[in-house]
């Protein structure tokens, strides 16, 4: 017999039922539409039937509320295949007011980077954090927390600690697979999980990874990958069942490169990601709607683009609800008047209007946050703490590259000071960085070189310093390297400036040292003043990115040479190396 | 902590990795192959690996055993998306013997036939028959037994009987919903099955649906059709979402219309279904192995007609180990050497080499039959209880027309006795026809008239009379029909002809009544007798396939009239008439 609960479901279905045969009065119906067909490719001039959230039909229905769109397009909400929400410098409800006006109606998020902070709580925040009225969330489990066993993170995430949100209804499946040494060595931990995650989905991240190596990576159930930046490469993972999202994000930009493998054999395969993407950008540029636009621009049928932005994920997330304008599916709704501009005028999401002209309509919910607050779990430092004894005057130097997140590995000669220490000389562009664990388990302070960043007359601090999240720290001098990492920990997080022994600028980033509670306008504004100090106070180059260059020297699976808190590794041997060479 | 059952399949997948990598060698290797990847859409020309029943990978890889494939073809085993293994007339171990060597290594099956008569435990039966080391069988759940509420079948399975077997490994989901008016209706029983089987698959069968009867049929979860006949049917299914399986069975042809609508669009969408095929068709035609090579011979891109019989449906029905040749996938295999013929030469289960040059090299199992034999539960009949009266001379009649199931609601004038009941008239082809309620439930017989069988001297009955499977008879005298049916009764089930008072040839289906135990090649045979006494004594022209026709005049889903244990039924108005007209 059928629970009450069955029961009223089944009685949802009648109604259901009724409304599409035409016996009954929808609630909504758009009139005069031009509706993007994701699984014919054509366009339907008709009229579009919405109940209970849900789509009823095309075609001539009744409706309590008509509205006229006056012959616009409407397509499905938008679909980011692959993203990681703390990018966005903000809480998922300040993000929601942004993304949602610009056509993303939908997110699979892996929350990796608060997962290494607060571990299983960190991912629950993320999740709770999410008003599907708004905008849905879905989640991969984090699979790589830490990203690699050379670093100390907040928490170390197995199998049974991912097994606890397994069920949860928001949960698709296992997030990027970054440790693929492990996976193509068949190491035991990273396969629990995969065998945890087998019927679900479980996403790669395998850049470069070809032939043997590749398929060894695959075998044992990753289906996606968004880390392609060549043809070569999208078309060999698309030849072994991958979907392939391609990424246009803040510092990884692959859709130029990309588009050009979509075709009729690979189409359905091809899904669009933003990764990362920061709040300047999504304010200036747009979400997912860019990725489309974009494409649009290079010269991609339209239609294909925009099923590379909705039935695509969703077939490959098995998000049977979503994804498609047809009876069933709920009724999340972008409105634009051309394909060139593809300008989001109105989002309908559960088939109410929650955005318009790029307002977001709906209110954001504040959920509690007192587990992913008061992360920054170390005392202050002082300055000779960060002092850095050396061998002799050849040493080891992460040189960056503007624009990239991948490092050289050089050596040079540098100036000692009459103790041994290392010695800021500013006829060299030689900085000192250092890496202090911040989750309350080592205090370790790891320390090192960097050539390229051209910081002069004070220091940078941040806790975004990928994936672990410590504190990060660059400058030209012990005394304001401490006062920024100080200010640090007096806000629980955040990024600093400081020069001359004081306090130039900060953005406080509360939850968990990642994200702001304030808005994405006010944390895009701030960040731009702290730009621009440190352009005028550091003299930091504007080719120069600083806070993102710095955020990702501390992340120990790009090569070639990273600083974690147990100081130097070298990628491209996986081993420690000490500063000084000897 | 994983399970030892966890940690073997860990070390499974360890061992793939290694293997994938290139670090062991694997047990088997299929050299110079022309590989079709149903991903892509390219044809590699390379070597296969494959350990432990996995495909390992593409590439140069050790093997323990080296095959040189000659540059033969190899792509994935084929996948019938839609079939009734009863309508082989053989039991699913005999029917592997055929339809494996002709490529086919996977069928969805709907076992409704059998569920009619023997229920849960007839659905059981095939399930268990079925061994995956051959042919991979997966079921859907009849949903409509009986057909309709208007006739007597052996067991009645609603949702609470279906959910049973629900959640069985080898169970995808909801069988065909043929009862579309109660689905457009919103029956709450239809509606409960539905509900049950949401996030599953469920398969539909709504010929000649459209527009909003359409949408309201397919909103609450309908995600497949078999029953398209025209472009137009086929194009709105996939606008809205639906996967359109591309039916040829011995009886529905539609692959030469439908071909035409697969295009770059739609092309994913489509897949391959026999539905009901026959033991001479498929011994003398093929299996869907017969789809593809028409597909072919009509100008489809042989990739893309390989990929309708393979990824397609194993994504429609979310398999994922089957349907392509990638590191991960199962090793089932079909090898061929051109595309025009499309010969089966080879096929590999799992990586065993199952079939060579149309013949199976496995033995089948035979399984326990007790719950699905004995099934015709009446004591003989005798000649005077097929007697008809009537009113008048004036009667409806079912007129059939030659290769259709659809029959014509005619009127016609016929011969009464002295005593009033229908007297059979040389001069007039008029057959009687009788249905005989066989369930043991309640012995009714409901009986009527049939033009255009032109039978004579005798009578043909059978146990396979659609989906309720009772008895069926037709003759020309109420003798022979009688000796037709106890002779049915005798062998619990089969095909009996009678003439001038004795049996002139049978074919025993002991199997639920519906399927032989003996060899298809022998089935065949013996109906192909059957079919030449039905022309030489009974002089039934070659025009009427006398066996076929007589199993579906008792369906009454099919316009526009039909006869059931009931007696008439007028399908056009869906109620029951009686044989005279007053």
């Amino acid at each position: 017999m059928s629970s009450s609960n069955n029961l009223e479901k089944i009685l949802r279905m009648k109604k259901r039922a009724e409304l599409a045969a035409g016996k009954r009065t929808c609630s909504l119906v758009l009139k005069n539409c031009k509706i993007i067909n994701v699984f014919s490719g054509k366009i339907i001039e008709s009229n579009l039937a919405i109940d209970n959230g849900k789509i009823i039909g095309i075609g001539n229905y009744e409706g309590d509320t008509v509205v006229d769109l006056n012959w616009k397009y409407v397509a499905p909400g938008l679909i980011d295949a692959h993203m990681h929400m703390e990018s966005t410098l903000v809480t998922p409800d300040q993000m929601a007011r942004i993304i949602v006006p610009r056509g993303t109606t939908t997110v699979i998020a892996d929350p990796h980077e608060i997962a290494n902070v607060s571990g299983i709580a960190g991912i629950q925040y993320m999740i709770d954090s999410i008003d599907d009225a708004q905008l849905n969330g879905f989640f991969m489990l984090p699979s790589c927390v830490p990203a690699t066993p050379f670093e100390n993170s907040g928490y170390r995430l197995d199998k049974d600690a991912l097994s606890t949100l397994q069920n949860h209804p928001m949960v698709l499946g296992l997030g990027e697979v970054m440790d693929y040494p492990s996976v193509i060595d068949g190491k035991i931990d990273i396969l629990e999980k995969l065998e945890m995650a087998d019927r679900m989905i479980v996403d790669g991240h395998g850049p470069a990874l070809s032939g043997k190596q590749l398929n060894a990576y695959m075998i044992n159930g990753i289906r996606t990958d968004h880390e392609c930046t060549t043809i070569e490469e999208m078309e060999e993972r698309i030849g072994l069942g991958m979907y392939v999202a391609i990424r246009e994000g803040t510092a990884a930009k692959n859709l130029d490169s990309l588009i050009k493998g979509v075709n009729n054999h690979t189409k359905f395969q091809c899904m669009f990601c933003t990764d990362d993407k920061h709040p300047e950008d999504i304010l200036s540029n747009g979400h997912i709607d860019y990725n489309v636009r974009r494409a649009i621009a290079l010269g991609t049928d339209p239609i294909t683009a925009i099923q590379m932005a909705t039935i695509n994920p969703a077939r490959c997330y098995n998000l049977r609800d979503i994804g498609a304008i047809a009876p069933g599916y709920d009724a999340d709704l972008i409105v634009f008047d051309n394909f060139e501009k593809f300008e989001i005028l109105e989002v309908y999401k559960k088939g109410y209007l929650v955005a318009k002209n790029k307002e977001a309509l709906f209110k954001t919910k504040k959920i509690a946050s007192e587990h992913v607050q008061g992360t920054v779990k170390i005392s202050p430092i002082r300055p000779d703490q960060l002092k850095l004894p050396l061998e002799s005057d050849v040493a080891h130097v992460i040189r960056i590259s503007p624009g990239s997140i991948v490092t050289e590995h050089v050596i040079r000669r540098i100036y000692l000071d009459a103790e041994g220490y290392f010695e800021s000389n500013r006829h060299l562009d030689i900085s000192k960085i250092a890496v202090i664990e911040r989750h309350g388990k080592t205090k370790n302070i790891g320390i090192g070189l960097v050539e390229n960043f051209h910081i002069k007359n004070g220091a940078i601090a941040t806790t975004i310093s990928h994936d672990s999240h410590n504190i990060i720290v660059i400058g030209d001098n012990d005394n304001d390297m401490a006062i920024a990492v100080n200010e640090i920990v007096r806000l629980q997080g955040g990024i600093t400036i400081a020069s001359g022994g004081e306090i130039k600028g900060l953005l406080p980033l509360p939850i968990a040292g990642l994200m702001s509670t304030e808005s994405m306008e006010s944390v895009s504004e701030n960040l731009s003043k702290l730009r621009d100090i440190a352009i005028e106070t550091l003299s930091i180059p504007s080719t120069v990115e600083p806070f993102m260059t710095l955020s990702f020297l501390a992340l120990p699976v790009i090569p070639e040479l990273k600083i974690t808190d147990n100081g130097y590794f070298d990628v491209s041997n996986f081993s420690f190396i000490s500063v000084s060479e000897k």
